[in-house]
């Protein structure tokens, strides 16, 4: 507690990872609003328009029926959805509900004021500083699980954080999933691509909380997202996943995919009217189905590199689109899911940077369920060791920028002042040393020693530290306790279904 | 404009820089709260009590007449002064003024929805890629000048960005602010750490602007910073800096320094409070030395680590400090100066996301001089190349994030979505055609290529990116049009200076 002793803190290493409790933060800050209550009308009321007027290719004819019978006009795969079935669908969905973990203490609030933070999802490739970049594995998935599962400030299980390529794909998911209920106890993902695949994974996480069907149907317990094919296209397995999903009560998250200048206007108003558009077909399908289901409103805006078509994230039009997705979701009482970000190659300022300004554009745009909050690295190709470890560290500081400030007489310190006097210092005041523990977020990747004693200790940068956390966190983790039968239950299930063959592929 | 296309973009390097025009970007978010009214208010009220009760240590005895002469009470180098004395004082400054620059197309507004970009000031060090951590020169603090006056996102020409350590400390202030009127036409800091210092830095200016006097009274040409002895002292040098500052209607900006724990109470409400009250008293002495004179309320309280005591930046309590701080200022209709900060020892990720928490805290706290904005590093020990480019991509990519949003018609693109149709794409599309040249921020540093084509460019990471891009704006820059018979002026006028012994020094 010496200004002039820097550098003398104890190797991080040698002592276990301090991390915050498990704590599901809070919107404390008004969201921001970019567009005036007008622009958020104009946009709505041109989403409407759009649905009207050109539709939707909706290509499984049983969500063509459901639109249809609701009143939608159909015209081979083209579905036009009036706007009075677009304000009926918006009167039942909750605005706020309890996503149920198999430990209960990891339930979430999704909606309201509350905020999660979910991990990468999705990516085909993995990386780390040791073995570099490569296809994912089954190992790797689920030391993506492990790790979600260890950092208290990540909500969720994750889906896939990185594919399993090692896996056939007919199988793949029965693994996955089978891992990720038993290495964690936090809410999972399910991909909803192919009915097995979505069978399955339902029922691993019915198996693993050992509860009946009916409960399952009370209790939403699991998510998935459906990214539609912008433009103003749902395709089978997406259509299919809304309907099931919604049919037994879980969670879908409908995130358009609407990169300005490739699948949307190049226009932000454009892409959100877009965006907002297919948001809203999917909030249809899914409250026609069931009235009431969970259902999530999805922004994923970006845009592209308009010299070379690359996509882009954590730009400027990147944070402004996820404000005004807040705007929308809120306009409609919708829970808002959104994404933390980047398209660097490497664990450097500029993968940093991109990605604070979509937590930026995430806190501020009020989002409920921030997505691919640890780990994401080149624009989702690539789930990083790295990335995730300094993720969480990021995360944990957003938590701690949230929290309320007390002000109150004893915080005030005006009895500390006096005692210390003009050009004196708090470092042995009282009122110091009753608060200096906990005072402050004590973060586990930044590096605050004084040059010369980092240039001493080898001159780690930001992405080194993060390989000695993840390591560490993989070596502290401790697998959550399971209901041996509930276990037993599982792997059976798994064994049949592999047996059985998994979800048919044609190759 | 093919997605395909990824990576075939030309070297930036062989182009030159493309960046953004002259313009000073305004808050178009309403400002962060962090704190209700109510505690806005006790925070008020608090720091009423502090200058009452303990009062502030005030070195100059000319400061400590000025201010017995308006009703506080003195004990020796104590002074306490009353409520009366401070609301009166609020009554004068202006909420919102003209900075005037040698190029009247350079004069920024400060105050009010304004916001100005400022360069780091006074590191004793200097870094880049290619030589290392070093000293300061008097060619770097040049080097910086040239900089600041390159780039269009960075709005005055900075105090020595780096200090001259090459120069005697009598005389580096002639040949600093010599160098900083010839190489820019843009808004200057001038040190008032010693009376001969602070007119020599005026004369320069007046000369280099080619102006009476009489306009200089009435024009604000010049802004320093007091810091504060925190706690609650006000040295020689700082006292006199306010008083001749206000007495020539130039610009002060008080900024007490109020490390959490070292100089100000180790919470936050304390700190604020302390902040708040040595603002106040810096307020009220420029105020009775001439009311109406230019001022602006600094913040710069930030946390340490209590394990070393090394001060850290970009935390969340920083984030926190830097939004409270504005609901302060403008609780008392004062505009408002933060900074862009971190801690970190090289440009990685750690100084990116520190950075960008540091602009997020500054942006959303209606931060209206924002200092420090491209260069800084370790604490402000040091004065970073690199960094200085990597932060000027930062300030563009927010000052694209503050342009408000079009919502009409032509930008909703209805026509487009028709033209294009659902499972399109919008590459080819007129409304893309006639918009994407400029659709987009273009970044300078941010590398989208793919992964494949990063790697075969030798995988260069943001800060190497960042060293191209300095090394151009260094070999682009031309020194702006400066009257040959001012320069004549300002050179006979610092050689005279130089031979009279600059400012006295007692080494």
């Amino acid at each position: 507690m010496n200004i002039q002793r820097r550098g003398r803190r104890a190797d991080a290493a040698h002592t276990p990872i301090q991390q915050l409790p498990w704590q599901q933060p809070q919107h404390t800050l008004a969201p921001s609003r970019i567009l005036s209550d007008d622009q958020v009308e104009a946009i709505h009321r041109q989403s409407l328009k759009v649905l009207e007027v050109i539709g939707m290719d909706v290509l499984l004819p049983e969500a063509r029926d459901i639109l249809q019978k609701a009143g939608a006009l159909v015209d081979g795969e083209r579905v036009r959805i009036g706007r009075d079935i677009i304000e009926e669908a918006l009167k039942s969905p909750p605005s706020e509900f309890t996503f149920h973990a198999r430990n209960p203490a990891h339930n979430i609030r999704v909606g309201g004021k509350w905020i999660a933070f979910a991990p990468v999802g999705g990516p085909p490739n993995v990386s780390d500083l040791d073995r570099g970049r490569r296809p994912g594995t089954l190992e790797d998935a689920g030391n993506f699980v492990k790790l979600a599962q260890f950092f208290n400030t990540v909500h969720t299980a994750g889906g896939a954080s990185v594919d399993a390529l090692d896996v056939h794909a007919s199988i793949r998911h029965l693994h996955i999933t089978r891992n990720k209920m038993v290495y964690s106890d936090k809410v999972p993902f399910i991909y909803a691509t192919g009915r097995a695949r979505l069978f399955d994974g339902l029922e691993i996480i019915r198996l693993a909380r050992g509860i009946s069907q009916e409960q399952l149907l009370q209790e939403p317990s699991a998510y998935t997202v459906i990214n539609t094919n912008s433009p103003l296209k749902l395709d089978m397995p997406m259509a299919m996943g809304i309907i099931e999903m919604a049919r037994l009560n879980q969670i879908v998250v409908v995130t358009p995919f609407t990169l300005l200048g490739a699948m949307a206007p190049v226009s932000l108003a454009g892409g959100m009217v877009e965006q907002n558009a297919e948001a809203l077909a999917g909030l249809a399908l899914s409250q026609l189905v069931r009235p009431g289901a969970p259902f999530v409103y999805g922004g994923f805006t970006s845009n592209v590199d308009m010299k070379s078509g690359a996509p882009a994230f954590g730009t400027p039009e990147y944070m402004k689109a996820c404000i005004i997705g807040g705007q929308l979701a809120r306009r409609y009482g919708l829970p808002y899911r959104t994404s933390s970000t980047n398209a660097a190659n490497s664990v450097d300022a500029q993968a940093a940077y991109e990605t604070v300004f979509s937590l930026w554009g995430a806190i501020m745009g009020g989002g409920n369920v921030i997505q691919h909050a640890a780990g994401w690295m080149e624009g989702g190709l690539v789930a990083s060791y790295e990335k995730f470890a300094l993720d969480v560290d990021l995360l944990q500081m957003l938590q701690e920028f949230l929290k309320p400030v007390v002000v109150d007489e004893a915080e005030m310190a005006l009895e500390a002042m006096q005692e210390v006097g003009p050009g004196g210092h708090f470092f042995g005041a009282q009122h110091t040393l009753a608060r200096y523990a906990t005072a402050f977020y004590q973060p586990m990747i930044s590096d605050w020693r004084n040059f010369q004693a980092w240039q001493q200790a080898g001159s780690p940068t930001a992405d080194k530290k993060a390989n000695a956390l993840w390591k560490q966190a993989l070596a502290e983790y401790r697998e959550p306790w399971l209901d041996p039968e509930a276990l037993e239950k599982i792997d059976a299930f798994v064994a049949r279904r592999v047996s059985e063959g998994g979800e048919k592929t044609d190759f």
